[in-house]
Parts: structure tokens; sequence; C-alpha cells
């Protein structure tokens, strides 16, 4: 339960209760559970953020806006100043946040695995455009490949707790921003029939990958009714000024009907205030100015709050992904979009190790539980990335897919009823055999109270090494070498296989 | 805040928000930040855990009672049951709670380091008893020592992030308990200054040992009046009954003025019920039992509230410690105890896997994280615990008080004033120069907004290879080999040492 309330959503309370009740016979976890028992700020630190974003944006605004942009604005009733900023006056921006989606369904090529993106459900996946990955067979870094994305696509698809998967690495041999883009949205569809994103460099590619995107759901138009790829998009450039490419490209997805994660990543003390508050602050002004000019340009239109207010070490300047500040950054983040009643999507998992190590453990843990527990509708970064996101482990997936298990088995809760409260389960044991070892109760909830890792080790001492005394990582190892084997997802035909490669130019080898 | 404000405690909310206001001049952490914006269960939900609990013991009461509990409690108006189960009426058991210690201090010897044990603050430390050590030089695990101890206790001495230690390993070459007992605390006290803990197998080595601490402190009575050693006692064998020998150590901890943890850890699926709520709500009237029970000995003794309900792993009933239930259990536990207006103290940190490696340190974060947040007072065991507590490794206490600063840091909070929403500093930034680098906001928050790791790496991929390509723990062995050598606290004068020595049979070399 939010502290006042959701500014626009009732009933989360019961909603959230009857759920947790429904729960208990469906299993341990899965995906959109519901978050929100994390609250870092208070209803008044909301409120003083929001109303200070708003006047950021009426009173400074936003730079470098393109035509369409101004247009949409000043026909709504903003202005351009005379320092040539695009000012969102304060009513403008609150019927945006009022009017705009609460919620949508990010649609899957498998439709079961479909994701309902609203209210505080929590769905974690990867994001991010590392340029490297760490190679599971050298265990050394190179350049990520676009044979890399398709890897890990089909390493995702095989992965029970990740639930959507952003591109996370970019095919560094393509240089052509057209290519890069046709080539990153197929390797990655192809890999898997769980929800997709990408990003684009390029507007025209956006438009042409619907076509494919058609062609694979088997008819023109199908892709707009159901988008199974959301497109992150970093349209500003903290602070306060649009990029004006991206900003291009946002049109060219908006039109195209793919749902879009507005991103604005400051990095605290170099883009965006050393204060935290400010940090979060700005964030919130710029993703409202991406919310309000697509809503603008397309009401309702599906958008995720992107409020990824990255940290920097201060002694360096480099970007830190890893650290109490971006932890509970990222979940404030979170909890601010929710309670403006529009979907949030954040940053959580980025490690600033260069290993898949105990370093690298802690930090994912501590961001993405913080962020998840606030209710993030879409924990992005949340496996698999290193050297604060510049590098990437497919080991490390695998052994952040058993982390995410258990965030989400604490994202579950504690459901307390008459039942699970066990008072006569307890009065039977004290009346019997003093243990609950074989009880019905004990036996019953194996499966439904309980997760368990897939890599992650429980052996006693002496039997794990019996078992080689291996650690996560390389138990890891053994399970990607054999995923990769033996999972090829065939879900795209191969004769429509043969048409998308005939009308584009496909680098993936087939 | 507290959903509707703890049983006891009024104006929590106010004075956390005055607290975070007072911390932004003071650093980036300190001990004891105030936790709680964490809040696993609802109000409704540990009213009838509350209740529940009421219900067992006074419906069922504990086996096992010893003829000191039974005189105390009868006397209160308690019976002892045709079953032979000393009986606590509800009454008595609420008349504890409102009257017990809502607080105390946990001195230290270096009185600047005590610990104000109230309300929502939290400090992490050590807990436990393993029984090996993964040996920092040799890389294998062996049993552990009293060396072990006093190294273990001069290494926590010089870590920032932890705020209490209390004995983690069993010396294993002493198989008398009043010589293990003796020792154990001899160890642990001489190699820190910051508070410290431990448990005993002895009645007479908890009186005895007192007279060690009143001769450190300089005369007789004085522990007594600044008692900075807190025992932990595993007083219940769960499900509902006392341990006879521990019971009998713990009134003679009482009459010493040593402040208890009491400790019920049952192991949910084997000692308590599989459903968490009701491994939760019979750690919960054990607990009720222990602090009943002492409060009739010595009303308002200080008292933690130790609710520690373990997780088995229901496939092969070995302990699991570093699950999401576990995560959850913990923290609903410290937000039970908290909400009956009594200090809390949980386990969290414990890791299943054999090394320091990614798994430890995701389920250490996941754990530790949602124990502070949820406002533990005392987060045992967050440091240095493998292979579910049954090893210690100094090198993974080390990474872990990296881990520590940055959860404390998320505990901390964002602090939202008009000066740290940086309305002005943003405009002065679009007007000016464009970025924050160098900006007076930037630099005066540098030390005092953000935490920096010991041995995390933040380095560049580059840099980092250039720097040796090592690990945290890599770097973590660095630390431990160079502290134990520098490292040797001196606060025991050696005449003061030498009577020690002279009236015990202490068998750690000087």
């Amino acid at each position: 339960m939010r502290e006042a309330g959701s500014r626009r959503r009732a009933g989360g309370r019961a909603a959230r209760l009857a759920e947790r009740q429904a729960r208990v016979d469906g299993g341990a976890v899965r995906p959109g559970l519901a978050g929100g028992a994390y609250r870092p700020l208070t209803e008044s630190d909301m409120t003083a953020i929001y109303e200070t974003a708003l006047d950021l944006l009426e009173d400074i605004g936003m730079a470098s806006a393109i035509p369409t942009f101004v247009e949409v604005v000043t026909a709504a009733g903003g202005r351009v100043d005379e320092h040539g900023r695009l000012r969102y006056p304060r009513s403008v921006v609150e019927r945006a946040v009022e009017t705009a989606a609460g919620g949508f369904t990010w649609h899957a090529l498998d439709e079961s695995k479909s994701l309902d993106v609203s209210a505080d459900k929590v769905y974690f996946g990867t994001g991010g455009a590392a340029l490297s990955v760490l190679d599971h067979e050298t265990s050394r870094f190179r350049d990520s490949t676009l044979a890399d994305l398709h890897d890990i696509s089909r390493l995702y698809d095989t992965l029970e707790h990740l639930h959507f998967f952003v591109r996370p690495v970019v095919a560094r041999e393509l240089d052509d921003p057209y290519l890069l883009d046709i080539n990153t949205v197929y390797a990655t569809v192809a890999g898997t029939t769980k929800p997709v994103g990408s990003a684009y460099f390029s507007a025209e590619a956006v438009t042409d990958s619907v076509e494919m995107f058609d062609h694979i759901l088997g008819r023109p138009g199908r892709f707009a009714e159901r988008p199974f790829l959301l497109a992150n998009n970093t349209f500003v450039v903290p602070p306060l000024r649009f990029a004006e490419e991206s900003a291009e490209v946002l049109v060219a997805q908006v039109l195209a009907g793919m749902p879009v994660c507005l991103l604005s990543a400051g990095q605290a003390g170099a883009t965006s205030p050393a204060a935290l508050a400010g940090s979060l602050t700005q964030a919130l002004a710029e993703c409202l100015a991406g919310l309000t000019t697509v809503n603008l340009l397309a009401p309702g239109h599906p958008c995720v709050m992107g409020l990824w207010p990255f940290v920097s070490d201060l002694r360096t300047g480099a970007m830190s992904g890893g650290s109490g500040e971006e932890a509970v950054m990222n979940a404030a983040a979170a909890q601010l979009a929710n309670w403006l009643g529009l979907p949030s999507g954040v940053a959580a998992g980025m490690s600033d190790s260069k290993l898949p190590d105990m370093q690298a453990g802690h930090e994912k843990a501590l961001t993405v539980s913080l962020a998840g527990q606030a209710g993030a509708n879409l924990v992005y970064e949340s496996a698999g990335m290193l050297a604060s996101i510049l590098a990437f482990s497919l080991e490390a997936m695998v052994v952040d897919n058993d982390m995410l298990g258990a965030i989400n088995r604490s994202i579950r809760g504690i459901e307390v009823t008459a039942e699970t409260l066990s008072g006569e389960v307890i009065r039977q044991v004290v009346d019997g055999p003093g243990h609950f070892l074989g009880n019905d109760q004990t036996l019953a909830l194996m499966q439904s109270e309980y997760t368990y890792p897939r890599v992650g080790d429980r052996l006693s001492p002496d039997d794990w090494i019996d078992a080689g005394a291996a650690t996560a990582v390389d138990r890891a190892n053994d399970y990607v070498v054999a995923a990769l084997a033996e999972h090829h997802p065939a879900h795209i035909p191969p004769a429509v296989d043969a048409a998308i490669r005939d009308r584009f130019d496909i680098r993936l080898e087939r």
C-alpha cells in the first residue's frame, strides 16, 4: 500500500492482498508480482520533486527541440523562449500525466509470455549497450558481435526469471546505423519468443523493422496491434536538452505504434546535480518533457518513464553503477513514476566489477532488490552486466537469473492467513512428532512457497568438495555451453526467414 | 514512517525526517541510520501474527521450563499444565511487551563507539558459530581456532561499516565449555574497542567473565553499569521447548546484567512450519516466552528479540541461508519486533556458497539490504559468513564491509529539501557551463553524499587490466594480510592482561 495511495490508482492495497492470496496456489514466483513495500520517498518528498520538475519545465524548458516537438507543444500552449528553449506550461504537463497510458501490454511472440506493464507489477530484464563481452570460452574481454547478441537472446529464452530482453550488447562489426538497427532487432527477435526490446539509431530502420515484424506476425499492420518490441530511446542529453537525432527516431517509433521507454540517464555530479534529490528531479523533468510531447503527438501512446539517474564516482568522474546511491535513486525513481500513475523503468543490476565476482554479486543484488521492492515495472540491466555496463557476461546472466528468482520471491512477500499462521499445524506437531518434516503442510508448500536456484550451490562443504568445488560462475559456464548447444528457437518459419533475408541485409548466419 | 505507527513509539516519522536532515551535515553514512522504509507486512498481518503467538503461549505454552522459569511465571499467573508445559497467560505476555526495555545502550570499550539500540536504528555486525575458516593463506577450509577468532576481531576493528562483533567462529581446539567460553570472550574483547558479543555454554563462565570485564574496566561492578558484551542465547529448541542448559545460562546472564539476544532459530519445514507466516509466528511466540520470563526475573533487562526464522532447502533438509524466503522472513521479523516496540536482531548475510563468489555476493546483499531497510536494529551474520554459516572467510568480511557501506547509504535514503532539489543549481548550469563538474554543490557533496568502496573496483576495463585484473576477493586478501600484520590493538594494559592471565587459563598467545 502506498503511503497516501497513488495519485491516480485506487484500491492498490486490496488488490495486492487479493493477489497475494491468489499466489499461494500458483507456484513460488511468477512475472509481475506486486512491489511497493519499499518506499524510500515520503508523499511530501514526491510532491516536492514533482512540483520542482514542473517548475523546471515551465521556467527553463528544454533546449534543442526538433520542429515536430515545437509544433505540438506550442499548439498546446507552450512557447519557444528568447534562448530558443521550448517551455512547457505546467498545466500541459499535468494534463499529459493525467491522460497518459497508465499501463500497456508488452506483447510476446508467444502471447502467454506477454507482460501487463502497469500498477506495481515488477518484471526483470536486460538492457544497455555494452561494447564488450567476457567471452565464455576464453574468459577474456573482446568486442561484442551480432552473433553474441543472438546467443544471449537464446540463452535468455531459457532463463525463467528473466521476463524481457532488451538488447544488452552492440554488434560492433556493424558501422552503418540502419544496418546495425535492422540486424540488432532480427538477432534479438530470432532468439526468443519472450518480450524483446531494442534501441534505434535510424528512423528509417524503425519503419522498416516494423515491416519485418509484420512479416513474422503474418500480415501488415499486425505489429501495431500486438507490439512485441519496445524501444528504449535516450531522447535527452542532460541537463534539459533534447538529443535531436534520437528525437527524430522517437517520432518514427510513436508513429509506428512501438511502445517506448523514455530514457534520461544523467550522471550525478556531471550531467545532473550531485544531490540525489536534484538528480531525480532533473530526470523526472526530462522524462515528463518526453512524455508530454509523445502524448501530444499520439495521446495514450504506451510510454515507460525511464528515469535512469546514474551515479559518477566523483573522485574520477567515471560512471558507477553498483553503489548504494544508485540503489536508492533507482528505487526512488520507480516509486515516483508509479506514484504519478505511469509505467516505470529503471536500471539496476549494473556492477562496476569487471568480473562476475563477489563484488558484482552484492552490487547487483542491492540495486535490483531495492528497485524491485519499490515496484519498478521494468528492471532493466538486471542480468549479465559488468564493468559499469561496458561489458556483458553470459555466465553472469545465468547466476543473475538465480538472484532474480530469490528477489522475486522476496517481492512476493509473506501471505498471512488463518491457514498460513499455522496455529493448528504447530499444535499437531507439538502433540505429535515434534518436528515438521513430512508434515502435510510441509509437503504441500515445498514447491509453492519456495524457490530453488539453478546454479546456486546449497551442498554441505564435504559434498561440495566431492562435486568438484566449483563456483557459481563455473556452474553457470557449464549451463551456458549446454544451452547454446541445445537451444535453437525456431519460431520464425524457414519461409518467413527466407523472405526477411530477401528483403533485408541480414548478417546473422543461418 | 510505519503504516499506522509503532504500537508504542510515537513521532517516528518526524524524528526520522529531522534525523535525515541532520545527516546531510555528517558524512555519507554512520552507525544507526533509521531503517523502516521497507515494510513487508501490513499492520493487520502483524496483528494476526502477534495474536496467534499469544494464543500459542496461552494454549500450548513451552516445554522443558527450568525451575526458575516455572517459579517466576507461575507467580505472575501462569501455570504448568497436565503435559508439564508452562503456559503464559496473554495478559502476562502483553504486560511484558509493554514494560520491557524498548532500547538500551550497547557499550563499547571505546565509549564513542557505543550503540543506541532502539527505534529503527540499524547496526551491522557478525554472529554465528562457524566451525571452519577458509584459510586466507591456503584458500582451504580448516577447523577454526582461538587465534582465528582473535584475528577476525582485530580485522573487524579496522572495518568502518561493521558496528558490532559477535564471535562468528568457534575455537575448535577447546573442548571444555568453561574454558571455551572464557577464552572466546577474551580473544574477542582483546581484538577490538568496538561493541562485542558472544555466546556461553557455561553459567559459571558468565559470572567469571564479568570478573574479567570488571578488571578491564577498572573496578568490580563496572561491567553491570557499562555492559560492553552482549550474549546471544539460543534458549529455545523449536517448536516451543526451552533448551534447559541455555536457559540456566540465560539466568546467569540476566543476573550479571549482561544484555541478551533471545534467539529462536527454527528451520522452516523442519523445526518450524514451512509456511513463512507460521515460521515467523512460532519464532515470535518463542521469543515472547523468553522476553516475558526475563522481564519477570529482572524487569526492564536489555533484551533483543532474536527471531531468526531459518529456511531449509526442502529437497534435502539442509539449512539455506541465502534465499529470497530467508530475506523476506528476516525483514519481517525485524518489522514485527520494532512494531512491538522491542529491539530487533536478525540474521542476514548468510550465504550457502562455499566461496566468496558471485553467489555469495548476491545472497548476502539481498538478505542484508532487506533486513536493514526493514529497520533491524542488529543485523547479525552480515559479514564473513559462508557455507550456510558453517564457515567464515576473512576476505569475505572485507568485501562485505564495502557492501554494508553501500547498503547503509541506501538506508540513509534521499534528503529532499529546497536545497537538495537543486532547482537553482540546475538553472545556473543550464545558463552557464552546461555540466555539473566542478560546481560548488558537486564539490561540497563529494564526501557527504557519497560512499566509496575499500576493495570494490570502479576502474575502467583497461585501467583494471593494467592494475593486475584482480577480483574484489584478491584485493581483500591483500587487505587482510596487511591489517593482520599491522593492527594490534593494545587497549588492555600489560598489567591488566597479566592479571587476567593469572586468574584465568587464557590460551591465546601474547
